[in-house]
């Protein structure tokens, strides 16, 4: 079903496509070039060309893209041309920073895929308070939410010690994709997708630059 | 002066190693086998081989790498054996949250690199307040800051369409690295470093493989 052979770096570039050409379709744009769509991207046309090349035939000759026609073929490749329900696990600062931001980027842009469908933690005293809407659960609550809501996706925003058991917690409730904010390695199963977004790491990554 | 042939990918996996050596070396770890370090970094021995070949010879046969001889090196490769200060550039609430935890990040690890040495909006409400001993102070100090601290990286946190001028202002005031966490492009001359780090690009990498 799914085509695996792109690689991950053109994933991550599909993203940040799909980002300008919402911004253009908002703009009411009709049609946009590999060359704008490569300026406004920070990316160059041939690369955007060889990358959508990936997945089919979806500009034409002299015209470009048709704007609103890619927009709906990349969300389709992303999986996003509909509600994606995620769960944040660990509202600590973090977590809830990450709830505020997804919430209201929903309320802003008209079709942002990403819905909080859960916030958990196992503070009792947290527990019943509300994030922009959202209430704080237990994490015992997180397989039935998972099941209710069609939750696939969970945010990790535990501390380091409380990673691995916070993963495990949202695997055998069903979820299958995990972005994980903690400072620490987690073991998932391989059918289980894993990311790190430890801003440790970027710091790293980006320090080395320098 | 730097050897820039080893991959996006290969420095991404160093700051994971790192991340190992680190925690392997407060437990008074003397040695740490490819197989030991592959297995709590999640990537393979061979792999780990393959990728320190890019900057020499680390290991000894039969003995594996002496941890904290590795964990040297590496911070070197990374630029991260002396402090690395950086700035937050939007005191919003993942600024906030971000500058709250890098804070305590450094209380907890010793030797944890990246010194937030500046915390910055335009808000007028906001300036003064403090978090976790930073000051919230005026985008427009930060050229001074820079000289006087040695910033040399900013995160920016400020709203999209705000996250333009807030590159600008980090770049005249000789920053060199950007970690861009606004859900937008910046352009940036070609000697400034910029990674995009808004997680609605990293949501969407992770949706593809549902």
């Amino acid at each position: 079903m799914r085509d695996t052979t792109a690689p991950e770096v053109v994933v991550r570039r599909l993203a940040l496509y799909l980002r300008v050409l919402n911004a253009a379709s908002l703009d009411d744009q009709e049609y946009i070039s590999s060359q704008e769509l490569g300026e406004r991207a920070g990316i160059s046309a041939a690369q955007i060309r060889k990358d959508l090349a990936f997945f089919g035939e979806f500009g034409k000759q002299g015209v470009g893209y048709e704007v609103q026609f890619l927009q709906g073929e990349i969300a389709r490749i992303l999986n996003v041309d509909r509600p994606v329900h995620f769960a944040i696990i660990g509202a600590g600062e973090l977590g809830i920073a990450l709830a505020r931001y997804t919430q209201r980027r929903r309320q802003l842009e008209h079709g942002y895929p990403f819905w909080l469908s859960g916030l958990f933690d196992v503070d009792l005293e947290k527990i019943g308070q509300l994030v922009d809407g959202a209430t704080i659960e237990h994490v015992d609550a997180l397989p039935e939410r998972v099941k209710q809501k069609g939750i696939r996706m969970a945010l990790i925003t535990v501390p380091a010690a409380a990673a691995q058991n916070a993963a495990n917690s949202a695997v055998s409730a069903g979820v299958r994709a995990i972005l994980n904010f903690a400072p620490a390695r987690v073991s998932l199963p391989a059918n289980v997708r894993l990311h790190d977004a430890d801003v440790t790491l970027d710091l790293h990554h980006l320090a080395y630059f320098l």
